[in-house]
């Protein structure tokens, strides 16, 4: 893509209000856009990112045998109340409105109730099970506060998956599946290193659930690691009795803030009893279906890897994720080389961003490559001309190098 | 994918509360589910139909230079009121919730002001323009009555595609390619010869508004078609004076039932000048940016697709968007021999649905082939296995043949 056909202009003034750094370095480089506080739209460039995110966890889905579906946001009151879920004290953070014959509904928070209520028109015997499903899909929480940026929103993607199994220990198979999934997932998004499974609060099925906590200042949790284990307590079941429990040892445990990215959670039989979700078992008898339920959020993923990957000069996207590989510059005459080299890269499938700007001084272009944070910088100018190469900078190195074209499709 | 290990069950009795053809089709079929009137999700084979309506749209966006972006739905009271579009009587298909704080905000009907007001912080210059801007996201329309199925529905996706020009003939540029290109796309849908171009009321900038209307009595439109020329007068402008502006016949004008499955729209300065989305052009002056926008409902387009490609047994989709290719049934001994061919189809890239259940009959099975409407069934069965064959019937014929397996590839 050129910069002079694109939308992409970074805001290096108009990040004032953002008190976070995610938000900070992602609308300073026009990825996203503030619409109101914690509610926030996606430039062509933020959604190329945010695609990037999503189709990493659509792959590690598909692999462990999810299928994609896609369930309304607008929520049906009578079915929260069978489960005594629409009340505001019971989910503390609805949207609700009404339609026109004044019957109040809801924003989808989670769809746990809408979806165990459809698939008991779908399920009805152990040949039925189990099955796996998951969606991308807005939810809506009315935060009181959201100032995280990307990381705590009003207004958010989120991929649900849930499981519909036949006996707690089919569940557990996987449940186990979907952590190994899970670590694939954040391994794969440049989050491997900073990221602990964690024991969390696990409701009345289950003694725990597992969070998935990427270690930052920024994060609004606080877990106790173990880092030799790689293991971590979530501070809202931290106790004497839960680290014996575990089996770890309370003087090596470490507090440490932290973001959760994703979390997983047994829910048993608690919707599908109240929803009415059973199957008939091989002896003909009828069962409640025992469910479980997987989160990530795409978008928090994307403002906690902003929030990890940069230095002062902006952004440094992993490449796994970065909206482009090469930001390929032309200076001065190198100009007209530079536009065959951006067809040369396109036609070997680089995915490049081309700074065809006339109007921005080397200086400006070399700042917004930085700020950007594409993985690797491309300069052609007429002393790289002379010497028949190109210059290449990878942003997390402060070093140029001069190297054949025909290198350079090696390196990146 | 093996119909054992799908969500597919096809549901004969759950559709009577659907008015609507496509409703009926597409709730019989499995592939969405009604959560409460005007309101449905799409199960995974739903949202196959669904994806591929999408990526024939995308395709088509991409190639007349448009980039995808991702606005937020939650909406700002502040902007519309900007432009007097917040009241319930400018718009009356609002829905409004509220934040904590009892600050009332919107969930968008359409997304003109806010990509507007975020353009006016990455557009300022004559080299920023043109720019054609759109995205796939969840429109909100608090409809009073909603009982056409997929066709109005108080929650959908839409294609709004925007565009910011220079001009008014940089805007007339644009919007002739969009014409073309949203034939383009109604013709690979499969609904491009009962799609019509249609002048409907254009608003204060332009005399007329163009409609994609799709000829159907299942439409709440009314349109007066020229059959020979293929275009038509919206109910809504109809008049003797329209009909001699436009060059047409009166007496050829046949009184027809459609849906509108696409517009596009000359907004011109209407929303640039009250939200301050200007641009200095060459000579130094400020002007306001040139606005027009262009709209498909995919989920409408589906319903519509259902509406008319179906007979008494069912549903009969358009290659361009079935969900599978074929539907495969292996009978008796023939299953073995039916899972070898599922292999091979896979293998070669066919998308094919296989019936490999053991408690369905083969008269539910053949049932479930039509009602589902994949293109082509195949059947394997001790006798096409005596003959070395397979027996294939195209969903819009009644004859079955026997070929060879080698000749099932070039036929789909």
């Amino acid at each position: 893509m050129k910069i002079s056909e694109s939308l992409i202009k970074t805001q290096k003034h108009t990040a004032k209000d953002e008190t976070s750094r995610n938000a900070q370095l992602l609308t300073q480089g026009g990825f996203i856009y503030k619409n109101m506080a914690g509610v926030y739209s996606y430039t062509p460039i933020g959604l190329r990112v945010l695609n990037k995110i999503m189709g990493i966890i659509r792959e590690e889905m598909d692999r462990i045998g999810a299928q994609e579906l896609f369930l309304a946001s607008l929520q049906d009151p009578q079915i929260w109340e069978k489960t005594e879920r629409w009340s505001d004290e019971a989910i503390d953070v609805w949207f609700k409105t009404r339609l026109k014959n004044e019957t109040e509904i809801g924003l989808a928070t989670t769809h746990e109730e809408p979806l165990t209520e459809m698939l008991s028109h779908f399920i009805g015997s152990y040949k039925d099970l189990p099955r796996y499903l998951y969606q991308f899909q807005t939810k809506f929480r009315n935060e009181l506060r959201a100032k995280s940026g990307l990381m705590r929103s009003r207004e958010f993607i989120m991929k649900d998956l849930y499981s519909f199994s036949r006996s707690e220990a089919e569940l557990q198979e996987f449940y186990d599946q979907v952590i190994l999934a899970y670590s694939t997932i954040f391994q794969r998004l440049g989050l491997g290193e900073k990221t602990i499974i964690t024991y969390a609060s696990g409701g009345s099925f289950s003694d725990f659930s597992h969070e998935f906590q990427t270690l930052t200042e920024a994060g609004e949790d606080t877990i106790y690691l173990d880092e030799e284990k790689g293991l971590a307590i979530n501070k809202e079941v931290y106790s004497d009795e839960v680290i014996t429990k575990l089996g770890l040892n309370k003087s090596r445990l470490v507090e440490r803030k932290s973001v959760e990215v994703g979390n997983i959670f047994k829910l048993g039989t608690r919707f599908s009893e109240t929803l009415g979700l059973g199957f008939t078992d091989e002896d003909g008898r009828k069962k409640p279906v025992v469910m479980g339920s997987y989160g990530i959020g795409p978008g928090r993923v994307m403002g906690t890897i902003a929030e990890l990957h940069n230095d002062d000069q902006g952004l440094i996207w992993p490449e796994a994720v970065t909206p482009f590989q090469v930001y390929l510059i032309g200076l001065d005459t190198g100009s007209i080389e530079a536009e065959k080299i951006y067809r040369q890269l396109l036609e070997s499938g680089v995915e490049v961003l081309f700074d065809d700007r006339d109007s921005a001084s080397p200086g400006e272009k070399f700042a917004d490559a930085d700020l950007l944070g594409i993985p690797y910088r491309v300069v052609v100018s007429p002393k790289t001309i002379k010497e028949n190469s190109i210059e290449l900078k990878s942003r997390q190195s402060s070093e140029t190098e001069l190297i054949k074209f025909s290198e350079l499709l090696e390196r990146i």
